[in-house]
């Protein structure tokens, strides 16, 4: 098969605690340490618009922008890696109007890298609805009516803004991400729900497996400077997931994802992180796909991922939860309503260098937009901060 | 009587065309130019915060923030001076807040001046409603239950946040704007409604005559290094007009303001503005409140009116309205989906020097909190500019 593995190193190999690296075109991986207390590594992964230093959160901006904060200021933050929603783009503006643009780079005036996933998230999790959902629901949930039909060629949906249908498949999928042009693009995947049969969890698997060597198939007929993660599929099923590492790290990946449900507990997700770990090649780039607060992280990179895609951050910001290192500060309690210092000392961020808690709650209270920008600019410098300091305690060996 | 005219010179001396300047403490009204065509002129008010350059658009900070942009970009954008309203400032966060913040400057991280209001407009227009709402109403709309009593003393009305009572009277308004510590300040006055029978729009000028003269009496007990502007009321009558005009001129105030009812046409209002300008001694700056569309400004600038305050650009941009010197871009229109242009074209502000009409018809669609910040940056650009360039066509007496 064309796409298998090859001039990639071998895949089964496995060195923790050596220096490795992965290039391809102009992407490119490299291992600058590994902690000698567990698979943590300080890396740096090179893409056509930039470098991305590694442990790293990445940022949503589902529809172009992080919610609040435009582009440039995402930028300036040190946000090196943006992850867009392929599914949102596609229904608003369209792949026409962002192709048009000359991808989504200069459509949303972006400097730093971004990736984009494949759509096959959004489309099922809105028809299943979240983990959360289902749980409430005890799997009796099924696919609402967005989405209209699944087949071996792909899914068709309902945009959710015109009631049009969309028919999208690993190689529509893959199409639109090389309009928006990202710099790292994702495979066509199916996400089963949370509660299935083992039987039915593997089918989902070959059917995922298949979708995904349609998308690199389609990906390699013009990589144009892309590169391409393989998501690791196989649910909370610690064998299913071994099988996926082996037949995707046997593709011509360039670094790989962890997608699919990952556990309804933090610890569930720290013991299948550490299962699977072993069965993908540590020369390659890995992310963890939809995980992103602080005690997740803390389990997470000690396995060696190297980057992380949530909304949680930006979310709790609108929220009012603002992150520090002593914990979350609510900024709607009263007890802010006088409290003249930053949300954080020592934060450099724009909004702790310039405004006090008590104007921060004054502005939540008073349900001023402002607060919103305000609130989200010093999660995400909180996130960014967090990151470097992991990496110089990988480099000291203490994570 | 001790607030009466002292060093200032002589109200009523009338002599447009030539140069002309006022100074009390720290607060300077410095006029640089009058054109030879009309009243315009070109001026710079000083304050403690620094320079106004005249005529000149004052943005609108309710809660003590421009909607969706925070003070730091408001000063860079050049906004001189910002108007903050005390009605909604007192009921939240309150005055205890504001003055242990230091201010309402350190509050909210300004640099550049601050006017402030005294409450009275809202407490009453929020009571009547605006002339619109009245104009529909035919006069029947009467005071709804958020004022609880006026009398001679003032004002009892509920918070409109927890129903809690508070009494606002021309020394408590001064009090609350001194704790504030805006650069300009008004005094307590009474907004009575547009349908109003000439007797009692007389004994609404005369009771809004002692309100000022209390508050002026209040504010002179400790100026602060604070301006105070004399507002005047009368609102269409011409005759009454005047006299409010030579009332507040024999006393004591820094400047003056045009409150109340001006018409319910434009045309009404310039006329009413051309009528009343001698009456108003030149040397003072004059502020027209509340007004602030590109009709307006093109009609009251030649009658000699310095500052505007109007919300009217920033609530513009939130709707999606993008002020351009040919008319406004409304960005939700389909023909800007694939528009790849600024806003204007050489308009030097942030937002259309980095992005395009598409991308922000996309925001604009896509419902995002950004579409906000970016349009509302556009606006009070485009105001700051426009009135730089009015400032350049009165020094070159074409307006």
């Amino acid at each position: 098969m064309s796409i298998c593995g090859g001039s990639s190193p071998s895949p089964k190999s496995s060195n923790f605690g050596t220096k490795a690296s992965y290039a391809s075109g102009s992407f490119k991986f490299e291992i600058l340490h590994t902690s000698k207390k567990s698979k943590a590594r300080v890396g740096r992964i090179h893409t056509p618009h930039g470098i991305i230093d590694t442990p790293h959160f990445v940022a949503v901006g589902t529809n172009s922008t992080i919610k609040a904060v435009d582009s440039a200021t995402c930028d300036a933050l040190g946000v090196q890696l943006m992850f867009c929603n392929t599914y949102h783009l596609i229904v608003q503006p369209g792949r026409e109007v962002i192709k048009a643009a000359g991808g989504l780079h200069r459509f949303m005036h972006r400097k730093n890298p971004i990736i984009t996933d494949s759509g096959g998230f959004q489309v099922f999790s809105l028809a299943y609805g979240s983990v959360a959902d289902e749980l409430k629901s005890r799997g009796q949930k099924k696919l609402n009516n967005t989405v209209v039909k699944i087949t071996e060629e792909g899914v068709l949906f309902r945009s959710y803004r015109d009631g049009s249908k969309i028919f999208l498949t690993p190689e529509s999928s893959v199409e639109a991400q090389k309009d928006f042009g990202a710099d790292i693009i994702i495979p066509f995947d199916e996400l089963p729900p949370y509660h299935i049969e083992k039987a039915d969890l593997r089918a989902s698997l070959d059917r995922t497996h298949r979708w995904e060597t349609r998308s690199l198939e389609a990906h390699l007929k013009s990589p144009q400077n892309q590169a391409m993660y393989g998501v690791i599929h196989g649910g909370l099923d610690s064998e299913l997931r071994k099988i996926s590492c082996q037949y995707l790290s046997s593709l011509a990946f360039d670094g790989f994802a962890i997608g699919g449900s990952v556990g309804k507990t933090k610890q569930e997700m720290f013991v299948l992180l550490h299962d699977i770990r072993p069965f993908i090649p540590e020369q390659y780039p890995l992310h963890l796909l939809g995980i992103g607060d602080q005690v997740c992280l803390a389990g997470a990179i000690p396995e060696g991922i190297d980057t992380f895609d949530s909304s949680f951050p930006t979310k709790a910001a609108r929220h009012g939860h603002l992150m520090t290192h002593t914990g979350e500060v609510r900024i709607k309690q009263a007890s802010f309503a006088k409290d003249f210092t930053p949300i954080e000392e020592g934060c450099s961020c724009p909004t702790c260098m310039q405004y006090t808690r008590a104007y921060l709650h004054h502005l939540y209270k008073a349900g001023e937009l402002t607060f919103y920008t305000l609130a989200t600019i010093h999660n995400i410098h909180y996130m960014v901060q967090l990151m470097a300091e992991y990496r110089e305690k990988i480099y000291r060996d203490e994570v």
